[in-house]
């Protein structure tokens, strides 16, 4: 992938846009603790949500990755997730837009 | 510490014991689970939960050894923390019953 340039005004908007994904993201993986302890009355549910956590903790730090090498493939993976919409990187400059998009079209960046 | 030699009656009551004990422990570590999310409103609190289940998992895996010979300093143990009462263990030989106590004479098994 090439090496984009990034504005200060581009770096804010994939500032907030990462932030955006990974609160979101954070939101659904608590929305699972709570009701996997809602459904699960037996004791052992602590370390099914201990195992629950521990892989998805290992998945999310790998993935959000802010590195401006790699933030398209990890903009394009996000998309692709659902946690966030082409519209979340909206001011971001067409040569960005385009490489995101292309990786979408490729599939698993 | 001796090897003590255990009826079947008595490996009835030690297991119902340790299994009293660990249901008790697990209940409680829900309940912080719990009380954690039902306090922490920020996204971060799932890591909160998961390292302090990590943490619990390894104490609890250590401390709860099945194995005869250590028996008496496992239970030694819960009663100090709070997770048995000297009644949970009626039953088990006067033999037992006094190493237990002269462990909790002593301090930290």
């Amino acid at each position: 992938m090439r090496d984009f340039s990034w504005t200060a005004a581009e770096k804010k908007i994939a500032r907030a846009a990462f932030d955006l994904a990974v609160g979101r993201e954070l939101a659904s993986v608590r929305q699972q603790v709570e009701s996997m302890l809602a459904t699960s009355p037996d004791v052992d549910a602590v370390w099914r949500v201990h195992d629950y956590l521990s892989e998805k903790r290992r998945e999310i730090d790998t993935k959000y990755d802010y590195r401006y090498s790699v933030l398209p493939s990890v903009f394009a993976r996000l998309v692709r997730e659902g946690w966030l919409s082409e519209a979340d990187l909206h001011g971001l400059a067409a040569e960005k837009v385009e490489a995101i998009t292309r990786i979408l079209a490729l599939g698993r960046p």
